[in-house]
């Protein structure tokens, strides 16, 4: 088995939730698994001192005409949610939590679940309410949920998870690590492609 | 005959360099001509807030390893200039001396040499000598280009085309525009070919 793809994320990132839909079948096509890995952007930013997109003049208004248009490029469906960028921290909580004790599978259809509620539906993930009934519709302990992601545990995991990030060379996402070979963006999509197809180029 | 496709750059970008030599072939496959517009990026920057991506940790090492994998990618030849990023101000009012004097076919041909010259040879566009040397290997009056680049006509001829960009919405290169729609970055290829062949999507 050929090693998986690595795949950083943050619930908030509407680039990462268009390859979240592609990456599964894109690395099927090619023998490989995802290896998904939940961080906190606005870690890794001050880390590059980046700042969002839509935090800049000019490119903010591109910005938002580019995630729709980018999202229907690829046939995925998508509403700009109104309150944008939120803090996602809860959710990715949710996600590791999972992960660890329930396994990548579970992990992954949260990961679904999560960004679908957010992108699709206009679910504010930063609310618990909100995020603790979008846990329940999926499947999930919901109360077990919400204590996970006031847990220090589950809190040290993300930041380690950000923290290792950081140190594999990520500052933006979708981010992905192929054979060692690191892609940033979701327009990395047909150089993945050529290099799972047929290696280094 | 359909309106141009409008192809904002900067001499000092290697992914305006690699778009600049597909951008032709892909708008004649589709009954288009090209404008293009030299622009300084570091006024476009200034207006959105923005920086290069090698003045940002982490995303530096991304970046030098990314221009080149483009370039292999789109089967382009180069090689990272010793210095870099540049001021590239006399090359783009050469461009503008040419493009108003002469016509966009000449501007064009100095484009592609100006950015062949500093992305395959390594020429410093910004050293005077080395310019004039390139003016001249291209076939054009040397001491003409240099009268060009230091005469206030040329000076504000490239400091009308920066600030118009900025009011067209450009705050990166290369950026284009397409009936309207606009599209930053060489990885927005593929969509640029979808509008051109079927229209907004």
């Amino acid at each position: 088995m050929r090693p998986p793809i690595d795949f950083y994320f943050d619930f908030s990132s509407p680039y990462s939730y268009i390859a979240n839909e592609w990456i599964d079948a894109l690395a099927a096509r090619h023998g490989r698994t995802v290896s998904r890995h939940a961080i906190l952007l606005g870690v890794t930013f001050q880390a590059a001192e980046l700042r969002s997109p839509v935090a800049h003049p000019i490119k903010r208004e591109y910005s938002l005409r580019d995630f729709a248009r980018s999202a229907r490029y690829e046939g995925v469906p998508f509403v700009m949610p109104d309150a944008f960028p939120i803090p996602t921290q809860n959710a990715a909580r949710v996600y590791w939590w999972l992960h660890d004790e329930r396994g990548p599978a579970e992990a992954a259809q949260w990961a679904r679940s999560a960004f679908r509620g957010f992108f699709v539906r206009g679910i504010p993930l930063n609310d618990a309410a909100a995020l603790k009934a979008l846990a329940a519709e999926s499947g999930l302990d919901a109360t077990g949920a919400e204590a996970a992601w006031t847990d220090p545990l589950w809190k040290d995991r993300l930041k380690r998870a950000s923290d290792q990030a950081i140190t594999a060379g990520v500052f933006g996402a979708p981010f992905f690590i192929v054979d060692g070979e690191p892609f940033w963006g979701n327009d990395r999509k047909p150089q993945i492609e050529r290099v799972l197809a047929s290696g280094p180029f």
